[in-house]
């Protein structure tokens, strides 16, 4: 089988060749079966409820965009190597969207008059990106996208934060199960070149060091940073040293009066003052935290797994006040997040946070003697008082509908059979214990409620 | 600006002129704002709440399946000229899920001996074609997908067609709103070959000028009958006579005695007694209904919108026992179909269906005096108690924050200032009739509620 893709997008030949059609799903990508799918949208419900709260309204946009709207301003890795690029059939180069910020960004700019703000908008959606597929990083992706729009100044960037503890307490997650590390761009930019006096070629390299310091060893960290020192510096030993007080503080308050001084601190500061107030008990300060994307111009953070087992970033976040300009809009400012669901479950899973999940059905109708028109009739009555039932409609024998029953987990079990009819009386049977009542159309409507 | 794509899937080149971004949607698909994202989930809370009172589970499957898996059975305009189809970074050649009735089969193929049956799945997802806009078709959509794995009886079949006739009547659609017509594969095999004795080529021809019967006239329609008869039949006008015959049935029973002595004629006769047991009186046989879709083997059926200005098909569904098969294992009967949420929109939009939507928040906190601290401790209080606040976080003049409140059409305004603060009495305000109470915390939720 061989099939060629022309530039205009059109197959020269298409496979005819059905014998070898695989049922596994494309590399990388998840069959979401019923159970995986009750975990999926456990995850989107909580989600959901915790952004409404605070007053988030769900939008949509595209699964597609032309390319260049994440050629902008994502990252060149994002960009160039990971998203799913194509050309349409009518000539157009697009993208599957591997994030949801340009999208919303183009939206806003889009309706910039129109929007009434602070515009405070949510979508739970998919993704797609050309990567290796490994544990909590797949090829197509579920996030939810929380950004807030029209506010300068860092009560935006409170709120977005607030959200974010409370997604995490949500779902259960304990003061010990999780951190949220926060830097800002600009206190980057300054530290690399105000503090340290570091070029930009230093800087970049210093910023990339930081960003893998927790996956080198001490050694290759200070033999690197050596390094990137080495041409500027005049006092190797003390710039180290200033480096090093740097990554260990954890509060804004051990930074140094040079960098305090500047209005990223001032800004940190009152973050982290209103976080506390807001009862947010997990944010801590990280000049390490660098965050990837190109468009964040403020506050970063990522709110990180701290089991040893999963010591990793869940998701992450941060100001971005230049992206909406980009598409022919004044700027607006924008703060925002991406919680992935794979990464929450993979969270909730290793806590044991996930809840037991029970089937659609509250019973399953077995038909015993041919009696399906009654085993009808009364199935449409349950679901008429807004009961969910499934109906055995196979005919199969007593003992292969019981085991279909209990496959299922559906919680109760009806009986429908000639004696059943004649009588009024139904069996309702709870599939777990056993436990047996007889029950007539109404009393079973009160008994499953 | 140029873009070339290599076979890889590489870019030679990445736009970097960012001035020309455009704000608007890649062709064909949809930016949903808020207001319009409010109307989907109307549209997919229905079809949930519906099809999870027979039992449904819902499932997700990929964005992407490998080409083949459309090549196979979806009908050759489908799978050669209407799919978003490109090759991957690996080389592979996939497609963007253009329906959903082969990646759900793969699905069923791949646990088909872990499965319970019946198996019912549903799924709501979005689909992508490359089709010329126009109303109601768009080249993203989103559909309910609504299917019945391992039962080879037509108690399927009746199930999943009451489940379309719950879904109208649960959108609020009246029985002259719509029209369900069936028609069967294997009856139209029959009229054609051993009914009219039309060979394969004159049968198909003859499918064709059926399927395009509203969009003609009856002379071109005569005219063209009278053509694919010509060569095979001896008394053209007694053909024409029980052609039109046929075409005129809108029941079973008017079919004459050579077709009805088929089996495909019992199991329609079956399928819509028992739908008339159901309920379901909105269901007519009509010979003309064909259905494009390659796979379907037995009942297929479409919903019609009779309104005058819509007058077209908003869903339809059928039997595909041959689907499943072709991905390596044993065949399994499935039954399914597939409601599309822009038909529905368009449906519901002309018959003011529609409920009206509210925001996400209940109240909109509107900021005095410098309030910050005050108006964020009462939001946090509110949303304890699962109430959905909004904070308006501009620190602008009283009038725009009003304003604001009102273009968001939140139905309460509470408003937090010294006053307030100082009394513990906030004024809540209706937005809509203008009427004032003063209350202290507790009251509040008791209003909000």
């Amino acid at each position: 089988m061989t099939v060629s893709l022309q530039p205009n997008g059109k197959n020269e030949t298409i496979p005819t060749d059905m014998s070898a059609l695989s049922s596994q799903p494309y590399k990388g990508t998840r069959d979401y079966y019923p159970e995986d799918k009750k975990r999926q949208n456990y995850i989107f419900s909580v989600w959901r409820n915790a952004v409404q709260r605070f007053g988030y309204e769900e939008y949509g946009a595209p699964t597609i965009e032309p390319l260049e709207v994440y050629a902008a301003k994502s990252g060149q890795e994002l960009a160039n190597e990971q998203t799913y690029t194509f050309t349409d059939r009518g000539g157009r180069v697009v993208a599957i969207r591997p994030e949801m910020t340009p999208s919303v960004s183009r939206m806003v700019a889009a309706r910039r008059q129109e929007l009434a703000y602070p515009a405070r908008f949510f979508s739970i959606a998919n993704f797609m990106r050309y990567e290796r597929p490994q544990r909590g990083r797949e090829r197509e992706f579920w996030q939810l996208n929380v950004d807030i729009f029209g506010v300068d100044t860092m009560r935006a960037d409170i709120e977005i934060l607030t959200i974010a503890d409370t997604i995490m307490k949500d779902f259960g997650a304990k003061l010990d199960d999780y951190k949220i590390r926060i830097n800002n761009r600009q206190l980057i930019n300054f530290v690399m070149a105000g503090y340290f006096g570091l070029d930009e070629v230093q800087g970049q390299a210093m910023v990339k060091l930081l960003d893998r310091k927790d996956k080198i060893t001490d050694q290759d960290f200070v033999d690197q940073a050596t390094l990137i020192f080495d041409a500027a510096s005049t006092n190797l030993f003390e710039e180290l040293n200033k480096l090093k007080a740097l990554i260990a503080a954890t509060t804004i308050d051990e930074l140094p009066e040079e960098i305090l001084a500047t209005q990223a601190a001032t800004d940190l500061k009152q973050l982290f003052d209103a976080l506390a107030k807001a009862g947010v008990e997990t944010a801590v300060f990280d000049m390490t935290l660098m965050r990837g994307l190109d468009y964040y111009t403020g506050t970063v953070f990522e709110v990180f797994d701290t089991h040893p087992d999963n010591n990793r970033s869940l998701f992450g976040g941060g100001r971005y006040d230049g992206l909406v300009g980009l598409f022919g809009a004044e700027p607006i400012s924008a703060v925002g997040m991406a919680p992935g669901g794979t990464m929450m479950e993979n969270f909730l899973e290793v806590r044991g946070l996930l809840p037991d999940f029970t089937s659609s059905a509250a019973a399953y109708i077995v038909v015993i003697d041919g009696q399906n028109d009654a085993a009808d009739s009364l199935a449409k009555f349950l679901r008429e008082k807004d009961i969910n039932v499934e109906v055995d409609i196979t005919e199969r024998k007593l003992d292969k509908q019981l085991k279909t029953a209990v496959k299922k987990a559906v919680p109760f079990m009806i009986f429908v059979g000639k004696n059943e009819v004649e009588t009024g009386e139904f069996t309702l049977k709870n599939t777990v214990t056993g436990d047996e009542q007889k029950l007539n159309f109404e009393d079973l409507v009160d008994a499953l409620r």
